[in-house]
């Protein structure tokens, strides 16, 4: 092979491929710990979360996590994060397809209440698990919980909003109806946890209840 | 000192004496430990607690605390029963004078909603933060802490039921709006952890919409 500013391109290339592969290797390590990770932070809490149990459950290296995320609290960031995607991905993307007002709003219950009864974290809603463990604690995670929590009450709170203004349901406070159903959904979580039979058909008669006609 | 019947009384006497000082010290410190116990639950969840971090909050000695509640479940489940303990004595005993029905109600909900705003416990409602941690997972504690659950919605449901066969309110069905103001109250003990200016009337505003005239 010439020597020459083609070859100098190659020779900056090969080094750049390691580092893509590197790079590439860290994002599906990344990928596969934060997916422990959610699950054991729903299970046990985020203050549950540390190198050591992610290594033993992961089979990854104790070392090689840390080098990934430094320390405890960006881990514990990064799974909120995570569990936040997941949760966009798997509640609010597949409503999308509903037109705005009942329709959406309805299907937003539905499908949180399914993301609750399969869960997609294996101890059931993030946050449920997590909120109570850090509200008494001010600081980067409590904020990063409640930025998520306030998000998710204003896609319900918009969908009602809509649905007032709309004429489809009779009129209601939409912020104060959004707190009161996330509650009861909340509520039901818990509810779905101890085998309450009941717990499916309560909340639809609580949601039910709110969207009445005009 | 003769001896005789009085004697073997006395003779008997004196090691009782003894063992009831050291049940009566025993007593005491089990409640010293309790109080920590409930505290660090409340924050940190049951799963928090442990004879080296009790015995480090407490300054008691670790040993004499292993002794009194020999494994870490029955001091969880010895937390619980006194965090009920003090819950009813702190909350539902003082409304006890008001007569049944909507006044009982509202006292029920005031004393509640004071509770979550000064704390009885050092991190808010003992129950919120246990109840997420322990809902996965099937045992002893869970039952605890849902035999407590299912008791105080229980007493909400019954003022709601006197209040509605006493025409003092509109017909609500007692149970579902039992469900529905305890999943309003949680909401609301996170909202005040967070410092919610909006969390006390918003909790208020849920709470007399079900309380309208018959």
């Amino acid at each position: 092979m010439e020597s020459g500013p083609d070859a100098a391109v190659l020779a900056r290339s090969e080094p750049a491929e390691i580092t893509d592969k590197r790079l590439l290797r860290g994002a599906k390590t990344r990928h596969t710990v934060l997916r422990y990770a959610v699950d054991i932070a729903s299970l046990d809490g985020l203050d549950g979360l540390s190198f050591g149990r992610l290594a033993t459950d992961s089979g990854l290296s104790k070392a090689g996590i840390q080098t990934l995320f430094k320390t405890k609290e960006a881990l514990q960031l990064a799974a909120i994060d995570y569990a936040r995607d997941m949760f966009a991905d798997a509640v609010v993307e597949p409503t999308r397809s509903e037109p705005h007002g009942v329709a959406r709003f309805r299907a937003l219950v539905a499908s949180w209440l399914a993301y609750a009864e399969t869960p997609l974290f294996a101890g059931g809603c993030f946050w449920v698990a997590n909120v109570p463990e850090q509200d008494s604690r001010p600081g980067p995670l409590r904020d990063a919980l409640m930025r998520d929590r306030q998000a998710w009450m204003r896609i319900l709170e918009r969908e009602l909003r809509h649905a007032v203004t709309e004429g489809e349901i009779a009129e209601v406070d939409p912020e104060l109806t959004a707190f009161q159903i996330d509650a009861v959904l909340w509520a039901t979580n818990t509810a779905l946890r101890i085998g309450d039979d009941n717990a499916m058909p309560r909340a639809w008669r609580v949601v039910d209840s709110f969207l009445t006609s005009p």
